[in-house]
């Protein structure tokens, strides 16, 4: 097939199972503008079979490893894995810097595996808008199986992380120093927790640190206690039993309608930001640049505060 | 004085030096809202006075006492210094882990020292819209430097810590590790770099890391380069050579028109989140709750793509 940009015909050779098409949907949808609105309007009738694992952790826990730990794992099932590996901490060259992602390079021939990296576009929100829209086409083009790692603890990272079906939060033994700043986010998201390097000093004391935060922790109106997994992901060790967990939490989360909610609300956010996204667009089309320059500069004088200047600037284009 | 919650009476009063008004007009900032809109009216007209500074750097490289040691300097040259420091990292508790912040009680009691935290307010973008209105309210109340502290090297960190008139990025003698997936973005916004703990092993590795970095990036047309600075914060060390270096980018940042060209890109950032927000605001208020229910789940169901929901949505508020 001529490789096309149509995104109606890479959308559907995507569907039907063309890797290198998939690959080109993604960059459509990463760059943005009319024709990921054209993806976004052909996956949606097909969405609803994906689930998503979000993986989270500071950087050097170990979250590359224990992803090609579960890969393996979950392509001794039959199961064919997707993973998305976000990277927003490269906000203005728009490069990740992505060398672990090396180590999925055991997966990199397997047809049965498909890795994607997502790199920030150089805006604020850009991939809190990007991600999910993503998401939406792996699922529509039948990846049931999502896992979408992420580089940091950021909040970008918790952010986006948060988002998923399941949040897996990854720590090591003596996690304290390093992410200290980032618990309480950390805490808030986590629906499993996996204590990755367990063969390290330190386990039981980090077990503890997280029961004693989760006993402080107001649990989600579901009750659900994050398990916590130990895990030594360069042996695979620990990988079944945070599998089975993340299945246990599944099974909770679509038993008690815990999904359902979280997807809707998710949903509601995008569409938030999807709304000011477009608006901002709309204003700025209207405005003439003489206009934007002129009320810009009256802001840097003191001429005018942002808020006054802004609501000037919607006036012609706002019907209240 | 009774303590007024009015924003035009608290806006007086912090004018006036007292500095528990300006903490009230601060928390106003925070809150957002009218009292926040009212408090930007009513500081526009007195801005323009201040210059304000940076300072970035992976958790544990030393801001916090390189921060205090840079006060200590000031003091000494009978400036008063107002520290503003940020903590993006815990987007859900609305509280910030502000442990290092006890490294500035030295400066606690010290009525020419101004120190106040800011915490992400739990939304997305919030602080990002939220700083710059601080530092206009700091502008206004006659504060001249003002030192905007930022806890760690995420994205939002990067992004409000970039947008200051010198921006110092900190970091330690064998760096390439913990920041490696920041370097491009801090090299992007680095106006002066310190290598703090100089006393370690590293040091000229380091330096010759960045500016081997340095010779890699792009200058900016101004042809400024980030001068590398080696200090030792708790001794005092090249905190000196540091503020020599942030006078020097800012006698040049003047003279080369680079901090007008600089301040004007600020506004026009700040003018286009605002305008965002404005109309986020607007079309959530016109929109009927179950209208807005009903498009969220008709997402959720897949029978209707994010963006031509959002375009619905907007359908009864823009005018085009």
């Amino acid at each position: 097939m001529q490789r096309s940009r149509d995104p109606s015909e890479v959308f559907d050779a995507a569907r039907g199972g063309d890797r290198a098409a998939l690959a080109r949907a993604l960059s459509l949808v990463e760059r943005g503008g009319e024709p990921a609105k054209a993806i976004a309007r052909l996956a949606s009738p097909h969405v609803g079979g994906a689930y998503t694992v979000g993986l989270t952790g500071a950087p050097g826990s170990g979250k590359s490893t224990l992803v090609s730990a579960l890969i393996t794992l979950l392509r001794a099932q039959d199961i064919e894995p997707t993973v998305l590996a976000i990277d927003p901490s490269s906000p203005f060259s728009g490069g990740a810097i992505l060398g672990d992602r090396v180590r999925m390079q055991d997966h990199a021939t397997d047809p049965g595996v498909f890795i994607r990296s997502m790199a920030s576009r150089g805006h604020l929100g850009g991939l809190a808008l990007a991600a999910p829209e993503a998401i939406r086409l792996l699922d529509a083009v039948g990846k049931h199986w999502i896992l979408v790692e992420t580089v940091g603890v950021g909040q970008v990272e918790v952010e986006i992380a948060g988002k998923a079906d399941t949040t897996v939060v990854v720590v090591n033994p003596g996690w304290g120093d390093s992410v200290q700043a980032n618990k309480a986010g950390l805490m808030e998201i986590a629906d499993v927790f996996v204590i990755n390097k367990a063969d390290r000093a330190g386990v039981e004391d980090t077990r503890r640190d997280l029961n004693q935060m989760l006993d402080l922790t107001a649990l989600p109106h579901d009750a659900w206690r994050p398990p916590i997994v130990p895990a030594v992901a360069p042996q695979s060790t620990g990988t079944d039993d945070l599998w089975e967990a993340v299945l246990a939490h599944r099974e909770h989360a679509e038993a008690s309608g815990e999904l359902a909610r979280r997807r809707t609300q998710r949903a509601s956010e995008e569409l938030r930001a999807i709304v000011a996204r477009r608006v901002e667009e709309i204003a700025r089309a209207v405005s003439t640049n003489a206009r934007w320059e002129a009320l810009t500069e009256a802001v840097v004088a003191g001429e005018i505060d942002p808020w006054s200047a802004a609501d000037e600037m919607l006036e012609p284009v706002i019907d209240r």
